[in-house]
């Protein structure tokens, strides 16, 4: 049993759009700055990292670079994202081998599946790989509808599935999910949330894009929450969440990648066909990180 | 300039979901039984196809055994279905170099696209190939969302983009697109619309999974059609409606598996984590297939 | 038993936005109108009536003004729409005393209602006032969801529901309804659908606010459909569809009351805090109107 | 300028399915109970009351009650819900003639209204009463639609728009209103929130319909937070998280009743034709509240 906690950025996965080349030296940069700025784990190949928009080739080197990059410093957590349970279970058996410390299980959706069909295939790919810790990823708004609360709970029973990472938006869900699982899954809250929230709450974590752009002060944050300093993890927190509220007023990814790029990580455009973002929101971003 | 008209089958795509062979020997029962049936022409890898849950190897495997199989008696309209432009650009032309008489582009969601992004991406794939015939797809239901219409006409203007599929179930964007494009992009109707007012309206011909179950019938309504037999046409049409309306209760791909291996067919079950019909749905399309 | 069918007009409510009082002379002149261009019927308090708008003196006053000035030469369906069944009983009860024709009964909906307690509301409406012909009306996108099937089902077993107006823009849900309920409800269209393709398949007439703007129009199409004349109905549908296309850009009531408007109607603006339709959208109006 | 806080418990509507009475003296008991407990202010007319199901009559005499039985002892904020601007001035002058101490502004919606058209709604009625306290509601999940965040910095600016209180279930809104319009418009918690979170952010008070049935607790919440004892506070909330959860799997109203008719406060049925909780849904009900 793990024992994961803290701040996970979402990596972002730098991609030269003309080549499909994964920009290694970019990617090496970044990890090798989140790890130095005291981050607690990396998660490559989530939503901020366009994980619809790789290949199957593009995947692997990402995760292939993360690890070598990461040199064991933090547990390094991959994004295992597919419609069929046969091609979640290559990608996780693929990471696996590449030596990741754990694997974040997102289904996508087509057509709608039962609940027995999603426990199956989270169930599926856990049991496969009984040494790797799982955490189930749900997101309603992105993934198109949510996993039932009842499924969650029998998935809590599987013994490899130790976390969820919920982006719901919703605070109501987390507690929900913390009464209910308590250690059988632990919950990690994502960029919707107010991540001082979840953890007064009891979650674990943050994982989370914008903490690529922002990692010392997500850590700050989570430092102050732990020594339950409650009223300068508050003042923190409202400034963070200014930052996050522009985020979100643009696509996530291109976010991102743009502040990324205004800090000097050579990240490169989002994935075509989504398109960069405009020259006008470019410079509200550098306004906002220039405030941070 | 081609003239595609009349009846494409959806074909499903029969896959062993332990080992992830594709059925071989049923495919190519099906597709010979189809054009037996007298259909105009055969599109595999659509939505009742299973695009998103089919590996890349998969997907190639079964466009080249329907090409084969057909060995020219009707054209073969392949299903492009990706979220990136390049993954897009790489199956257009792996199924052109297998000798496809056209592709249906799709275009996966998961973050937002701009229209000037999505213009991009169909226009992007379209033109790399312009000696194949583009048949755009938009389901608002299944990829979150619909086409606008002024990206629809930028893109009829692209010289090899000469036909839309619709599945939006709107008999009013079907006119509102006739009324527009005119020869410019023709219309396919799907399941979703009654094809006999489509026909009425001026689109070409109907692109759906339940052709597969009931190609005979499908053919019949056509060519009633086009002599104006407006009687017979429309107590056909009622009649399979009936049919249609059980399908649509059940996941799609599900259902036309199901009524497959009730005709014979062998085809499988849905590819996991999506389940098979119940025993109870199945005894219902049983009733039903009787009734044809 | 009656026997409607036709064009009926949803007529707009002019009221004056400063005393709120119903601009009678307006209405009056309208109803005369819309008699004379050979209307089968009127409509008045339904959607483009903004009946949710409305005071229950304002609705009362309308339906008298509409039924005085009609003197019985066409039928008149006032609207009935409540949130509660005692509120909809009262305003039935009221236009029936009146002297409406019939009634259209609209369920507003504010917490999710059960399949049974929607059948009593229509059922707990209609048995009430055995003598009235009743029309029961369905609209998704208005009114957050849509009837389910087997509780129309029910409700057309109720001897003075006799006919049912469907607005979901989609036809399939037309031909489904026909084939079930036959002459025991009887289907009309609405400005979502392509009326041309309703009347094929069965449904007796068109109830809608652009017929207020282009009644002659809908007649002749009604009429030419009627005679089987389906070549110039089809022409006919096309330019009315391009003008029902314009009317869907903006909200229906402001622009129904700006064409009327435009035509010299002076039925006022939309009700506050609806807003008047801009002077672009206007002018692009003006240019549709020219068109006609 | 007022300085209401704390946990206003929104009414439940006691009203005689048959008759369409007013039960007085389940209003009056209700009433008297409640304060007894200690809230610290009353809310009739909100969505917990079925506003949209009530009477123009029934609604006023609903606020003569609970003004009546409250006699000054606690605050009384009533709800204005209308459709029409019209409409709720009308209401509102009529609440205020009768003595509440705030209003409590909902817009019911149809057809789209602009940004423009909402700042007018709420600005127009609450600029008519220059001396009455003013809360906004926003409910995306019952109003169809959020009110946008710029309509509503917008009408933090009016003098007498106090408060405002949010029921999207969205802390992170939450936290954007409090770091955006400080104390010119002060934010209450609702039902879908976890109160504690709100009053840790800044949020003022819980208006909310469950505070009917566990008064007393949800007093001492209040306090725990207001004393900074977040431990014994943060244990409270999570069980009476529980009993939220229960409360949130049927409708609202009708849950609402269903747990007061079994403490004893015969509060009647939920308004036709919505329905009772059935048998099973009461059991269930009983067991959570011997729990309590």
């Amino acid at each position: 049993m793990t024992n994961f906690s803290g701040i996970f950025p979402y990596l972002v996965s730098p991609v030269d759009n003309q080549s499909g080349k994964v920009l290694e030296r970019s990617l090496r940069r970044l990890v090798e700055h989140l790890i130095n700025s005291g981050v607690h784990g990396l998660s490559p190949l989530g939503s901020t990292g366009e994980f619809a928009y790789l290949s199957t080739a593009q995947r692997e080197e990402i995760v292939r670079i993360v690890l070598d990059q990461t040199a064991g410093r933090v547990p390094v957590l991959a994004g295992v994202a597919a419609f069929s349970t046969r091609e979640a279970q290559e990608q996780a058996e693929r990471y696996a081998r590449l030596g990741v410390d754990g694997l974040v299980l997102i289904m996508q959706k087509m057509f709608p599946v039962s609940p027995q069909g999603q426990t199956r295939f989270f169930a599926d790919v856990a049991e496969a790989l009984p040494d790797v810790s799982m955490t189930l990823y749900t997101n309603p708004g992105l993934l198109g509808g949510d996993i039932p609360m009842d499924v969650l709970d029998d998935l809590s029973h599987v013994k490899n599935i130790e976390y969820i990472k919920d982006a719901s938006g919703n605070t109501g869900r987390i507690l929900t999910m913390i009464n209910r699982f308590g250690d059988r899954m632990r919950v990690f809250s994502a960029s919707a949330h107010i991540p001082l929230m979840v953890f007064k709450l009891g979650g674990v974590g943050w994982m989370a894009g914008p903490a690529c752009v922002m990692p010392k002060q997500c850590v700050e944050l989570y430092n102050l929450a732990q020594v339950d300093d409650w009223d300068r993890a508050l003042e923190k927190q409202k400034s963070m969440w200014r930052i996050n509220e522009a985020f979100t007023k643009y696509a996530l990814a291109a976010c991102i990648k743009g502040a990324l790029n205004i800090q000097g990580f050579e990240v490169g455009s989002p994935i075509a066909p989504q398109q960069p973002l405009s020259a006008e929101a470019m410079n509200e971003l550098r306004a906002i990180l220039a405030d941070l």
